[in-house]
């Protein structure tokens, strides 16, 4: 509150709010006045930079407020994202375009790229390695809990379906989303423990296995129903299996071979950027990899991070140039919270309103966060907070909602595996699993700290 | 050549395109096969991942081959981007989506906005206003004398044309594109000298007065033009004028105003990045406003770079955080490429085979450079180096071809005002003005070095 006593303060809110009504005000007069010159320049990009004003500003004022109360920044972002995105229902249609724009959303999703990526850089192979075995178990137990608990939630309140919705609903569940917790536990420092190692290499592992379960379950849907009589076969199971895996083992072994030539190589090329370039390359071609496969992009971004090491860029240090991280983070400054306000503005309020899909959702909400607790149970190593491991297992998101999009389109019996209501259940799930994980992350993590301390 | 002696780099090559092939030859089995599974991720992002991987890499390597011949680097990106994007004459259809592709067209204008601003960084507002005068008489000589050549031009080739032709042909040469002048300036460590400050004070003058003249014919072919019956009137010029004059002096005077209340406020804000977020938001800001009244986007970016200085940031730098410098830099380095690369790409070769277009097109090129030229004589210090206050004003861009487009849907006695034929010209002559620049401007300015020298 404290800003509104600065009266100068004021006055600057005042100034740009006069400023930015003289450049409307003028616009729309050009456009509707007899001058011709009113388009003269501009065109789709003044659009996209009057979002980026808004998501900009918006984020580090939601993030200010909820760092305050000790809040992580990025539930802040998403807060504000939300109050932004549902502006329509009290009468404000300004902001209803922006969640559709199709250049924004790909500005977000480099941003989460870019976020994966920055994390990814902080952790090595090897280390990814060392807890490697912990992060399996961790991801078997997390799809397989979340997937059965999913059925029984599509048992108990779809009983006049068939098994295949129940099963199409388990599947939905399984994988984690990593980037909100990756973005917490960078928030408040604590992407370099070993628990934050261990979730994120559950959390490729479990993308992995997400998409081996749609195929099966697109594929025996697409078996036991009359209209497309196709089925799945084992050996299109397996090409799914081999292209993942590969995928990962290929990044790290090639990557391990080629990189030191190809910063080698770059280390010749005259020029400005060359490091940051040739780093970026990297990045976005795993994550273009990745999505050509069926992983998610941010996978590929991530597996790009582990494999960059400080070793590829001792040249270029040598020289003088910044180390990688200097260099990314202010690209990640701008992009990413263009991803997570974004991701607030498409939570639609008024699916809460629906008493019966609530139900449902709230269930499956249930499902999929206790499926995830067992997480803890695969950690054998009691030094580590196996807590904060199934909590940061939690969150939801795309993977969820691409595997309920596919199956609104996947007809069996004459209508969709996955209803309107049901698809509104999902992304309600993935909400709530989105806004639950920051705080109960912090708890557990600053609990454990204080556990620490006091022994 | 010496790159190909290695074989390791070879072998990286070889790697790399397997690594390619088989996430090509995945994807398309997945699409084909029945699995069901290929479409779990992906979606648009894929794509202009596909192409920001094409133009990073290209731009590296276009950059270094003309480093090598002391070109500047961003000759290199525009003359790779025109071999890319004309690939589809011999064949290789696989470029042709990215000219089209509203998001990459969208990050290249962003890419554009944040070097101008990074430009404007390097000044202050103080050091233009030294130069104003003579920027001041530099743009009006600039504005004049080409806007007559070009209404010879169009006089001797098109002399069954009315006179509005000839208006509106004269109009599209006055602006000028400061964006490849001021990169060139960038690439070889003049920024700071009083010549660029001079052409770039120039350059926002005069696409001032290029909005008025437009706006001007526009109105005076709409009045004479039986079928809209609308005139131009002197208020409606009046309106123009007060706009983008009002853009600029509010920009600067408000800027002082506001701005270290505006960082002060910012600096109290928790969370990391403020002071970059903050920075950009007055680059975004200040370049949609100069967008919405009808100027360049890119006018209002180097503006928000002048306004902005050391002082705004000191209470972040004293708190250890980086320069604004720093900080734009690796954003610069990921974007302004995709803007040259993608002017060089839009490059259509085949209109440089029809000869009767050619012949125009070369002496409305002529019109275009010569007119530049007398830019030197509103120079009145002998200490500064006015043959390339000339060749930095040659550049014609954005401006011109807008001009054209406008011209092509502006109908006068029945056929548009530019016809086809004249919109291919005009498009030869922003062609040849922007390769023309950058090897003429280094030329002149080590000439100048070696002068000065001597002495």
């Amino acid at each position: 509150m404290r800003f509104f006593n600065d009266r100068r303060f004021f006055l600057f809110l005042v100034t740009a709010g006069v400023y930015l009504l003289y450049s409307v005000a003028f616009a729309s007069a050009g456009a509707d006045g007899e001058s011709g010159g009113g388009s003269g320049h501009g065109g789709p990009v003044l659009q996209v930079l009057l979002e980026l004003i808004v998501i900009l500003l918006a984020a580090k004022l939601g993030g200010d407020l909820f760092e305050r109360v000790k809040a992580p920044a990025v539930l802040g972002e998403l807060v504000i994202g939300m109050i932004i995105g549902n502006l329509h229902l009290i009468g404000v249609d300004f902001f209803l375009v922006f969640k559709t724009d199709i250049t924004l959303e790909i500005l977000a999703e480099i941003g989460v790229i870019i976020l994966l990526f920055e994390v990814g850089l902080e952790s090595t192979v090897k280390e990814m390695m060392k807890v490697g075995l912990t992060s399996l178990i961790v991801a078997t137990l997390g799809v397989i809990v979340p997937f059965f608990l999913g059925w029984g939630a599509s048992v108990i309140f779809l009983p006049e379906e068939s098994i295949y919705v129940h099963l199409f609903i388990g599947a939905t569940l399984t994988a984690t989303s990593v980037g909100i917790t990756a973005r917490v536990l960078k928030d408040i420092g604590k992407i370099n423990t070993r628990e934050s190692k261990i979730i994120l290499g559950a959390a490729v592992i479990d993308d992995i296995m997400g998409l081996i379960i749609l195929a099966v379950v697109t594929g025996i849907i697409s078996a036991a129903s009359a209209e497309t009589g196709e089925g799945v076969s084992s050996a299109a199971v397996l090409l799914i299996i081999v292209k993942a895996v590969g995928f990962i083992i290929g990044a790290i072994v090639i990557g391990y071979w080629v990189l030191p030539h190809y910063f080698k190589f770059g280390f010749r090329l005259k020029g400005k950027g060359v490091m940051l370039s040739f780093s970026l390359l990297v990045c976005f071609l795993l994550a273009y990899i990745a999505g050509e496969v069926g992983l998610a992009p941010i996978v590929g971004a991530f597996a790009a991070g582990l494999i960059l090491e400080e070793v590829h860029f001792k040249h270029f240090r040598d020289r003088g140039e910044y180390g990688i991280e200097e260099l990314i983070a202010p690209i990640a400054t701008f992009l990413v919270p263009i991803f997570f306000v974004r991701m607030g503005m498409l939570v639609d309020l008024t699916t809460f309103a629906n008493v019966e899909i609530l139900g449902f959702a709230g269930t499956l909400t249930i499902a999929a966060i206790l499926g995830k607790q067992v997480c803890a149970l695969g950690v054998f190593d009691k030094t580590i907070n196996r807590i904060a491991i199934g909590l940061g297992m939690i969150p939801r998101g795309e993977v969820g909602l691409i595997f309920a999009g596919i199956g609104a389109k996947l007809m069996y019996d004459g209508h969709p595996v996955i209803s309107t209501g049901t698809y509104s259940a999902v992304v309600i799930m993935v909400i709530i699993t989105t806004l639950v994980t920051p705080p109960a992350l912090i708890a557990s993590l600053s609990r454990g700290d204080k556990k620490k301390k006091s022994k």
